[in-house]
């Protein structure tokens, strides 16, 4: 039961000096990623810099207790980062503390629901959000989140939750820009595109073994806040108006339980809800996709039990929401990771830099942490789907890009929730209006075929409808209407048959319209008939008493139904 | 053009003398009937019962233009009429004016509302209301509607949007009993309780004819109205605490338009959007079940449009919201109503009641509008259908409870919004599991069939799995999920043939699930295929190049891939 709810008891069993030293390497590299990336997360919340330190320290340690990914690296990452902003700017203006207070008690009540989640087994809710709805959301999450650092880029204090508000904001500061800080903010955007880009291709030139010349090009972060804090420092640049990350407390954070504040818990909910769903979507994904790279398997509900713990952790130490981030797991796999005590090892990295490098950071530039956002996130824009969406399904294709739209110019939460909403109304529209079809016998087989499309036997005195679909409430009325319409333009039939091959499911609502077809048929002399229904499905309608009340048969097979009531005087149709 | 949206173009071509006099008096027995209930409807909305009348007169003659059934009677009815008091009271504290003012707005929405899904042809929006959902929400607001009128029969004040909260009220105001209003209203209960059960065979036994004796006996309310007047008169019992009507306004509604007001617009919006459909949804249902009587048919699209003109009728005359009612659409059917005209003639009636006989109803007490309403509702409590929907379908018993629940402890509103939802989710949550087996060939035939429930013969090299339903984004990761772990059990196999005789859709979401199978199946060395695609969804998958990808084939038939694929040395299973 234990070992169930905690890997890490199953695990350890296996782990010996070899494990230990990769997931040792691993977590040594993914550290240094770690580092700017919290910080500038933690920006990106709207939150100070150390709070995204304090947010890869114990909740690392969490998941690598509770999760099922060997390679995942939780932490901070930008849409869900992006989410909290918007859900704590929606609380009004608020002070620092009180921005604090409130990410952590979104990253509590966050936490809470994955861990219930986790517990129902309440995974597959993530299935409702379909891929191109994800798809179009993370695009479009990730233009959001380029734009919304413009402002540290250039020096000016924009703000807007949607690119509308934060164009004007910016066009109205444009006389303001601090030239300084824009040529730290596009030098840096142009040296982590040129690492990104040609560094790589350079090193192999140099005959440097592929992994480490891809480390080395992930380094480039590193690299370009080590190079603007020697800038910022040696032309004392801070004087001049560059914004620095400044004081940081030095240590490790304190440990609070988050206030219970019934208000803000209310306040919190739906935006708790759609970050810990978004979160675990993108988290599970990562992670399956890693582990199916070896041929592993993970767990998605015990996922949500360590993203859920990875939560409380974080809210109980200082942090805000976290989840697991796909490059930084990228980084982790391909370093070797063998465990998720690398993701421990890489808290404890982080713990000490929290401890010792603090005052380093001084005076890194707020403009070299909103250039690396920027890199970061416009990998994870992919407008390509839109045109592949498009030709495969319009349906799709509307959804994503009412998510894209409404992400775009209204925020991320509205986005989403029509995204989901839509994709959902589209498929029951869909399923609303099934295909069926009159079919008839193909000569000289046992095989019933569309009378439209193949040349095949009728008979005068039945009819028989093929449903191809599922029979409920969103679709039990178009039926209804199919039936009558049939039968008003066959007057002179005696039995109507429905053949169910593909009807996996009748609910009450159906089951009322079935009732209703067979009562209004048996007023008009016709015989109402089933052929073909599936096991589960003819054990509900006996139990309802349908079958007592059905005028006609319930028929095995649609030959079985052919050779009892057709007339034998068979015309050609 | 025009004929399609103004049915009076059609009918009136064979109206004649005979239907007239049909017509003429099935509105005369209507209009007897309609004068108590549209006051009473009135009070329940927390209107005047003046608007009452004034919402039975013009948007009875816009339906007699726009509507399609022959029988149908427009006008106030119950639930609409509750909903209507909810959407006013959450406006919060409003004088009597701006009550009657949002509540023109209201109809105005709602109709605006209506005719633009007529016109959109989205009368299909009403399907996603199941039948359990609405017959658990009627019976729910039946009892809201009974309990809510007490106070009235009481003589007290009490208010509440719920169970609790009216309950609570009408204990704290116990010792406030006005006496002579309890015995007038609980007289008037006990004489409407006696005419409903015993006065028709009563009359048959004095062999008066069937029809008549069912008239009379609908006269009940008119005949409690009379009596409880001539009593209040008598004994002056207004000046000893009974509520009274009161002064009506002596003749017809003057026009006007509602003022556009956008703040109260919003916050009307969404109440309107669901009158609109709960409006719609009982209209119809009403109006099919009697139109199927006499073999004829209505169109839902162009009841939408009759019952918007009716609505906005109504906001332009001082009424409130209107739709088809379900005894008074029954007397009228009963009465032999031949056309819509019969609606047009009962206006009449009501027009002429407004000018002529509203001082006579001064002494009319509260409390027998009362009586009447709660006589009138008891008859929609249905809780037997709990019975049958839980022996049918837990899941439609579900969303039935939390309908019936919602709506008696919260309100209507939200009762009917969650039982909409849960019915949903269930939908989608029942197809997120789809039915799948693994199928094997039936000896000496073509049909292959569950291997756990059927003798049939295997090939150790190939695996097939058919699965009962569409592919899309709710079940895409299911279906992943149970290829891999059938692939990972039976590691010989080299071919896996996914059969989809059942499935009517595949979505993007689907599609790239199947993509990853593909290439997750490649990457083992296990060819992937596809058999039994149904012709449009082959359509969509060749457009998107994913045959192309497939590492195996599609097959026509499951037997054309056992043949091609099976090494013929089969075992039988």
């Amino acid at each position: 039961m234990l070992k169930r709810y905690i890997p890490l008891l199953e695990w350890r069993k296996t782990y010996n000096r070899h494990t230990f030293n990769s997931d040792l390497i691993a977590a040594m590299i993914v550290t240094v990623m770690l580092i700017p990336q919290s910080l500038a997360y933690a920006l990106l919340a709207g939150l100070p810099a150390e709070v995204g330190l304090y947010a890869s320290i114990l909740p690392l340690i969490a998941y690598s207790i509770f999760g099922t990914s060997s390679t995942l690296s939780v932490g901070p990452v930008a849409v869900v980062s992006l989410m909290t902003a918007a859900a704590i700017s929606s609380l009004g203006m608020l002070s620092m503390e009180q921005k604090i207070a409130a990410a952590m008690a979104l990253a509590f009540i966050s936490g809470l629901l994955l861990l219930v989640m986790g517990l129902f087994r309440l995974g597959m809710l993530a299935n409702f959000l379909s891929h191109p709805v994800i798809s179009g959301f993370i695009s479009a999450a990730g233009l959001v989140i380029a734009a919304s650092q413009l402002p540290h880029l250039m020096g000016i204090s924009a703000h807007g939750h949607n690119l509308f508000e934060l164009g004007q904001s910016i066009y109205a500061q444009f006389a303001m820009i601090n030239y300084p800080t824009l040529i730290i903010g596009v030098s840096t955007l142009a040296l982590l595109w040129w690492v990104r880009k040609s560094l790589k291709p350079l090193l192999l030139n140099l005959n440097i073994p592929d992994t480490l010349a891809g480390n080395i090009a992930k380094t480039g972060p590193v690299l370009a806040i080590i190079l603007t804090i020697l800038v910022t420092w040696g032309f004392n640049l801070d004087a001049r108006g560059v914004a620095v990350v400044g004081d940081i407390p030095q240590g490790l954070p304190d440990f609070s339980v988050p206030v219970f504040n019934s208000e803000l818990w209310q306040q919190l909910f739906s935006s708790a809800v759609l970050i810990s769903i978004i979160g675990f979507v993108e988290s599970v994904s990562v992670a399956q996709t890693l582990a199916a790279k070896r041929r592993q398997r993970i767990s998605p509900d015990q996922e949500l039990i360590g993203l859920g713990a990875a939560n409380i952790a974080s809210s109980v130490s200082g942090g805000f929401p976290v989840t697991g981030g796909f490059s930084r797991s990228v980084v982790n796999f391909d370093a070797g990771a063998k465990s998720p005590a690398a993701g421990a090892y890489a808290a404890m990295g982080i713990a000490l830099a929290t401890v010792f490098l603090t005052p380093l950071i001084y005076f890194l530039p707020k403009a070299t942490l909103a250039a690396t956002i920027i890199i970061a996130v416009l990998s994870l824009v992919d407008f390509q789907a839109l045109k592949r969406t498009w030709q495969y399904s319009r349906g799709d294709f509307a959804a994503m890009s009412v998510t894209i739209i409404f992400t775009l110019i209204s925020g991320v939460e509205l986005g989403i929730l029509l995204g989901v909403g839509l994709s959902i109304l589209l498929y029951l529209y869909r399923t609303s209006r099934p295909h069926s079809a009159l079919v008839g016998l193909l000569e000289g087989t046992e095989h019933f075929r569309n009378i439209d499309r193949h040349q095949v036997k009728t008979c005068s005195k039945m009819l028989t409808l093929r449903i191809d679909e599922s029979l409920y409430f969103a679709n039990a009325r178009y039926l209804e209407d199919r039936v009558y319409d049939l039968v008003a333009q066959h007057p002179k039939i005696e039995h109507f048959v429905l053949m169910c091959p593909a009807v996996n499911y009748i609910d009450a609502s159906a089951l009322e319209s079935l009732e209703a077809i067979n009562t209004r048929l048996g007023d008009s002399g016709v015989l109402f008939h089933l052929s073909e229904v599936k096991g589960p499905v003819m054990d509900k309608l006996t139990a309802s008493h349908f079958n007592q009340q059905l005028t006609g048969e319930v028929f095995l097979s649609q030959y079985d139904a052919w050779q009892a009531l057709s007339n034998k005087k068979t015309t050609p149709s």
